[in-house]
């Protein structure tokens, strides 16, 4: 099996919204800091007329990891929705420019382009208050062996099960990955998704993926753990290749009897954590695509997110694998 | 006279779509580095196609200014042209963040919401191709009584000349400012557009302007002068104020017998030059408006300055003034 490219992935299709706001922003909108609120399009208004000036980027979680993988030089593609209205242009021009192919069309109909107010505090923090959009329009009818091709490896978001065909898309695109030898890798997103879908999950998970990309709320959360030794006991007899990211306490990849344990980078001064775990993941799937040692992409994953955090927005600079050492 | 705000900015609505980018790249668009270049829809199309991934944020210069004014405590309107658009909303959402009276109403039809690609080199220089869209549907019908009130200063951009019915609406612009007893002040914008409009400006500065905002580049341009003395005999019999800024020399303020020298404060890494012009206007604005003395109302200019060159993007940051010792 030729494969077309290293990584395809499908998620939600989304550009950031991030301005920097104080806690009581947060309480005055009733959300809990760090977490991610599906909200509809009057509250992201409302939102959205609360928040001081913006810096709007492209983002997604997903979105995010595939971007990273092509600027580190991978070949990527990627399955998303957007409008075809300026916040869709900037969304695919930015994909595009690092030369990720974009397999949809923008819809010429239909929600917006969706947005995520992310919300930065001064710790570092984000909190982000996401508007589908045009990602709830993504339909199983958009994974066609097309758009899928023969990617080595699909990366997919838990966030897509939050969509209303995203559990039978997400399916599809399963289906399609045994069908051409790709292995398939879930993003976990978030604990509170992984709660919202846990049972579609653990038979994804059980059934259909490869590699599980989470950190560790997700990751108990699925498995009903609560510490990290209780979740290396219980992924212990699994075949996927788990990938688990524990913040200043580094990552630990596990498979099949293999753990390798990485410690994270200290950093002086955490800017933005927005998207370090994608980036991470973009970091280790590089690696993991390009068949390096598991060691060698768990310090790539972390030097990618470590970079990630010391800037403003979830997406990687250029330049970033001229300075690591494999 | 009761005046309704202290500051009304008349200018070109722009949204910043900002991206590092290396010499070669100007050069192969064959653009002068450090200028601005108008640009059509298909041009500003095929740059963008060419550019990596970009961020962005609310710009225009004028209307930089005025957003900084606004951020500075002052209180500040704004008369710009924009579509109903997603890159209309983020600039008016952006502008009403901070307290600006928005004048105008986002037109329904008509050309996008502008945009100007601000390519930034690793000098920390910005090159700019700017498609005016919508801000070339500004028309003299847009300057009424009503949408000028009667502010303590407006605020007009050359850049405005650019446009059809630019010269017109400045003019109708400094009738109502006489009118309603308002001091009318020129930015010069850039030396390009003076050369463009020259004896439009030499009328508009020798007839209804007050406050002269320029850079040497510009002022000497103007009054076809070629270094600072020349240029301070050349405007010593003149009424008007002028303040002409000097990069890493400072700045010089001109009133009626009145020499201001004000030094520029080092910066050891000067990230992105945008907007280092319009941020010194608003601060000195800001000291004219609340009747500090010349010297005062410098030093805040370029202390605003001084802020703005040491991050990304021409927008200013909050607290600025905990930060300046009058």
């Amino acid at each position: 099996m030729r494969h077309d490219v290293q990584l395809l992935g499908i998620s939600n299709a989304i550009v950031d919204v991030l301005a920097n706001v104080d806690h009581s922003f947060l309480s005055d909108i009733g959300t809990v800091p760090g977490s991610m609120t599906l909200v509809d399009e009057t509250q992201a208004h409302a939102i959205y007329d609360r928040m001081g000036p913006a810096t709007e980027m492209s983002g997604g979680s997903v979105a995010n990891s595939v971007a990273a993988f092509a600027l580190l030089g991978g070949s990527a593609a990627y399955i998303g929705k957007v409008k075809d209205d300026q916040l869709g242009e900037i969304f695919n021009h930015d994909m595009r420019a690092l030369g990720v192919d974009i397999r949809l069309q923008p819809a010429p109909d239909g929600a917006p382009t969706a947005r995520s107010h992310v919300l930065i505090t001064d710790d570092g923090q984000r909190t982000m208050c996401t508007y589908l959009g045009a990602c709830t329009e993504l339909a199983t009818a958009d994974i066609t062996e097309s758009t899928f091709g023969r990617p080595k490896a699909t990366l997919i978001e838990g966030y897509v099960w939050d969509i209303a065909e995203g559990p039978a898309l997400a399916q599809r695109a399963m289906e399609l990955a045994k069908e051409s030898q790709t292995a398939v890798a879930l993003s976990l997103s978030d604990s509170f998704c992984v709660e919202r879908h846990k049972a579609s999950f653990a038979d994804a998970v059980a059934n259909h993926v490869d590699i599980v990309l989470a950190d560790e709320d997700e990751i108990n959360m699925l498995l009903g753990t609560d510490n990290i030794d209780d979740t290396l006991e219980a992924i212990r007899d699994r075949d996927n290749l788990f990938v688990i990211t524990r913040s200043e306490e580094g990552s630990v990849i596990y498979h099949r009897g293999n753990t390798v344990i990485q410690s994270a980078i200290p950093v002086e001064h955490v800017i933005d954590t927005t998207g370090a775990g994608d980036a991470y993941s973009a970091g280790f799937l590089y690696g993991w695509a390009n068949e390096w040692s598991l060691e060698d992409a768990a310090r790539l994953g972390t030097h990618v997110a470590t970079s990630v955090i010391q800037r403003v927005g979830a997406r990687i600079k250029p330049g970033l694998m001229d300075s690591f050492d494999r």
